[in-house]
Parts: C-alpha cells; structure tokens; sequence
C-alpha cells in the first residue's frame, strides 16, 4: 500500500504521514516547501517507509511522475492562508488551490490511480442560517479562499464520477496542533506572538466574539483514516470537527492563562469577521462522522489548549 | 443603462440582447464568436444600441477594456459543448468556463461593476434522488462542463460577498430554439440531421428514457430579466425551467411527426445517458421563481415543438 501525500510536510500532512509511517504505509510526500517544512518530517526521516518529493501542484509532468504505483493519494497541497488582504491578488486560491487539485485529478486520471482524499474547508458555506451545519447545506462561499476549495469539490465530484475514483471529501473546522506554517498566522500564534512583544496589551482582529470550531490536529488525522476506508460510497463528504465551537476571546484568555501572563488589556478591530471573507460563527454537524462510529476525543477547548500548550512547549524549548 | 452580454452572439445571448434592445438597454457584445454567429445579431446590426466586440474572456485585458460603464454584465460566454469524449482534453470546460469567469469578475472589480447575471445550469446537481431538485440541493456533477459551474457559482459567490456584486445565478434547463451554434449538437439538432440523412432509422444516444426538461429560449430570457431585479437580495440562485419534463423518445416522436415522416425505426446505444456526465433525468423545483412571481408560457413537450418547427423553418428558407 503506498500513499501519496500532497502538503505532505505541512501541519496537517506531516501529521497524516506519520501516522501512515505507524501503520506500515508506504509515502510519497510531494511538497513544494512554500508553507510545509522539512523538520516537519525530521522525526520520520530514518523511515525507509517515507520518500520525500519537492514538487509543485501546478507542475503537471511532476505529478505524473510520482503518481506511479500509488493507491491513495490524500491531497492537502493548497495556500494556506485564508485571509484576502485588500491589494492581494484575487487568483492566487484559484491558481494553487483549483488549478493544483485539477492537475492531481489528471495525474491520477492518466497513471490510473483510483482513490482520493481530500482536505477540504467549511469555509466552502459561507455564512449559514443553520447551525451547525450539515453536509448537504448549500455552498455560498464568501471567500476566495473557500471559493477554490468549493470548485475543488466540484471537479472531484466530476472526475470521480467520469473516471472511477473512489472520493472522500473532509471539510475541516479550524485544525489546531503545535505545528506552525512558515508564513501565514492563525489565530493562536497570532496572540502567542502579540503578546510575547507585549504581554499587557493584545489587539484582536474582529470583535472577539466570532464563535467557531477547533479541532485538533490528532483528532483530524484519526476522523480522515476512519473515514477514508469507513464507507462502500464513491463519493462522500464529511464534516471534520468537534460537536462544540469557542470564542476568539476565549482564546486570548486560554492564551493569556497558558503564557501565566496578569490582566491582559483586550482591544478590538470591531469587525464582525477577523478579515474580509472570515465567516464570523460556525459549528459543523458532525453527524455523518458520528453515524459511522467517529467522535473527536477533544472538544474546541481542550483542543485550543492543548495547541496553545504544544507551541508554548515549543518557543521554550527552541 | 448598458449591459455587457459576454456569449451575446450565441443562442441564448443575441436572444437577451433582442430583449434588452427593445427595452431600450445599450448592449456591449463581448463574444469571440467561436460558437456564437454573426448572424444571430444581423436583425439588430442597425441599432445604434448595439456594439459588438470580437473578445476572449480568457483575454483580461480585452475584458477590462470594455467594463468601463457597464451597469450590468450578463455572462453567457462558455464551452457549450456539455458532452465529454473519450480522448477530450479534460480541463476545457476548467479553463474556458472557470477561468473565463473569474476574469470577467476581476475586470468587474477593477472597474467597479456591480451587477453580475451569470448562466449556470442544471448541471450542477449532479445525479439527484430528489426530483425535483430544489435550488438549496447539494452540488455533485458528473460532467467536466457541469463542474466547471459549479467553480464559477463559487467564484461569484465569494466576489460578490467581498466586493459588493449583486448577483443573480441561473440554473438553466435545456435550453431550445431556433437557433443553433457553430459547433456541437443538441438532441434536437440531431435528431433532425439524423432523420434529414435516413428518415427511416434514427440512432438514439442513451435507451431514450433519459427524462429532461426542456425550456423555450423565450421563456428562458423572460426568466431572466424577470428576476434579475426581481429581489433585493445580494445573491441569489434560480432554477430556471418548465416545470415538467419529457423524455428523449417523445422528442424522437416529435421530430418524426414535425418532419412528416413516416414510420421511423428507433435503435439505441443502450447506455442509461446519453454520453459519459449525462445526467439521464432531472426536473427542476421552479418555486422560487414562481414565488417571485414568474412562469413558464410553454410546457417542456410545447417548447420542443417550437424549437423544432423553428428550426425545420429555418432550414427550409436556407
């Protein structure tokens, strides 16, 4: 059995492979090394299980070359940073997120390879009425980040059906672990690192009352193995979260409490979202996951704490 | 008033932009006129409303050049070749479809364009155990074409939200008419030049149970304009259809008896679709539309009727 990981040596798919490693499954990383970094796989680098590939998405013949002999590809390669800054270009999601999960769909297509994991968002809703949202509530996407993982879908959908595939769509509530990205912040190393520079004051984006679900990274890894192989269905997609959602002021306060900092002086952008396109609150319903016998072991708390703990744990011991 | 119609020489488009023409509306064309006609805009060349611009949408800077005082863009360009072949290059309907509307909502954006009427289609559902299928129902097609859609309903969704587009989505049945493109068939086209070359055989793509339906242009325009300004809503999605539906073999039927043939012996190709991504049957759920006040003048068995008439006349005064 040999996996190929796209994203591979980011947060979350240096993660996945590790636990692949464990199970006795032959990776291929494939990583262009934008945003993932090689002490991600450090700890696997002994493995005769692990083959590391510096390779982009957007490289097509690339693709095709590690493709060979592979039977489930997990595809996690895409720009990890959601927020859209006034002055950004607008295609950059399109480009690497819609353009690159083309190329794998062919690549696999033409080396006939038959099974796909994809790391989704529930950035694909929008902004919902419903809460938490299901699986089947339609997709109106307000950022362009969302938008490219939406028509990712699409594609997916339409190659899985034309050419075979067997699909598994994971749409991702906030994934949370120790690990940090070369660029792009989120919202925990955003206030470890404001209030390392200034531990009285912490400025937050929005207006602190954005209500979301976190989900560790572990939790991640354990829902998309059970479910990859949990169902006979072509095509599935699953909600990855908790079955609860915390505050972005719960958060400065985890934060503030871990970093055993005094009164922390809170003030706002008073935004209703972080950023242009944040959706301000969402909580998934994690039914399907539960129907198939998966729960997360850490609520949005726990989860928060654990990755706040994880990175503390981490800046001391560099 | 100006509107820029991207597809306005195709078979939909130069039928809007009659409409829009008579109601007093300047009309950019934008068309590259690689399936659109010069002449489906001949009976309007001597309006001093009209203009007509030979452009990609692939071409953003072409598109730019023409966005300046638009008030409203209505967006028909596309592949309109729905079928996928064996052999087929896979990312046509990605490139021409998907990539051609973000350009078209970038040169918007850059030129502060804010309404947006863009032509999806009912394939985007997928196969649906839902008939009929309700706008908020999930997205999972099957074809590249229907794909390709859904990635630009995306697109519009998220460019609308972040920078302040009013956009109208619709979800078009079969479209029929008169008028035919330069390239690609439509089963009514074939099914005429079939009979005009045998009119004792005619082979039938799929088992001719495929149940579908079929919407007049002219419905199909006054839909349109109904519910473009129809609402106050941001955004909003619309399926556009009769709300019926007829199967492949009564058009045989029809086709057969407008021709004045005698009895025509009907083999098939067997497959549940027509070709690979057909989706065999689907009916649209019109409540929205007729909740806001519109419906169909003419049933799905009515609209193929004309559409053929109308094209029989055509062909005998060519």
């Amino acid at each position: 059995m040999t996996s190929l990981i796209t994203g591979g040596a980011g947060c979350i798919g240096s993660e996945l492979v590790g636990e692949l490693i464990r199970e006795g499954t032959k990776c291929v990383v494939y990583d262009n090394f934008s945003s993932g970094k090689h002490e991600h796989l450090q700890p696997l680098a002994d493995s005769p299980l692990l083959r590391v590939v510096e390779g982009d998405v957007l490289d097509l013949e690339s693709l095709i070359s590690v493709m060979h002999g592979v039977d489930w590809v997990w595809h996690f390669a895409a720009n990890p940073d959601v927020r859209y800054n006034c002055g950004d270009p607008t295609d950059k999601d399109l480009r690497q997120n819609t353009l690159g999960t083309y190329n794998v769909l062919e690549s696999m297509r033409l080396e006939g390879v038959k099974n796909l994991a994809f790391a989704s968002t529930s950035a694909v809703y929008g902004i919902s009425a419903t809460l938490p949202i299901p699986e089947h509530h339609p997709l109106a996407p307000i950022s362009l980040y969302g938008a490219s993982k939406a028509a990712c879908e699409a594609l997916i959908s339409s190659f899985g059906h034309l050419f075979g595939f067997r699909c598994r769509i994971f749409r991702l509530a906030n994934i949370v672990g120790g690990k940090t990205r070369k660029f792009g912040t989120t919202v925990i190393s955003d206030f470890i690192r404001k209030l390392q520079q200034d531990p009285h004051r912490l400025h937050i984006l929005g207006n602190g009352r954005q209500t979301k679900s976190y989900l560790h990274v572990s939790d991640c890894i354990s829902a998309m193995l059970f479910a990859a192989c949990g169902s006979s269905e072509a095509f599935a997609v699953y909600n990855v979260g908790p079955s609860d959602s915390t505050t972005v002021n719960t958060i400065a306060d985890i934060v503030a409490a871990e970093m055993n900092l005094g009164p922390v002086d809170y003030s706002y952008t008073g935004t209703e979202g972080g950023w242009p396109g944040d959706v301000p609150s969402f909580e998934l319903d994690v039914s399907a996951l539960d129907d198939l016998g998966w729960q997360a072991q850490h609520t949005s708390l726990e989860a928060v704490t654990m990755a706040v703990r994880e990175m503390l744990n981490k800046t001391a011991t560099q």
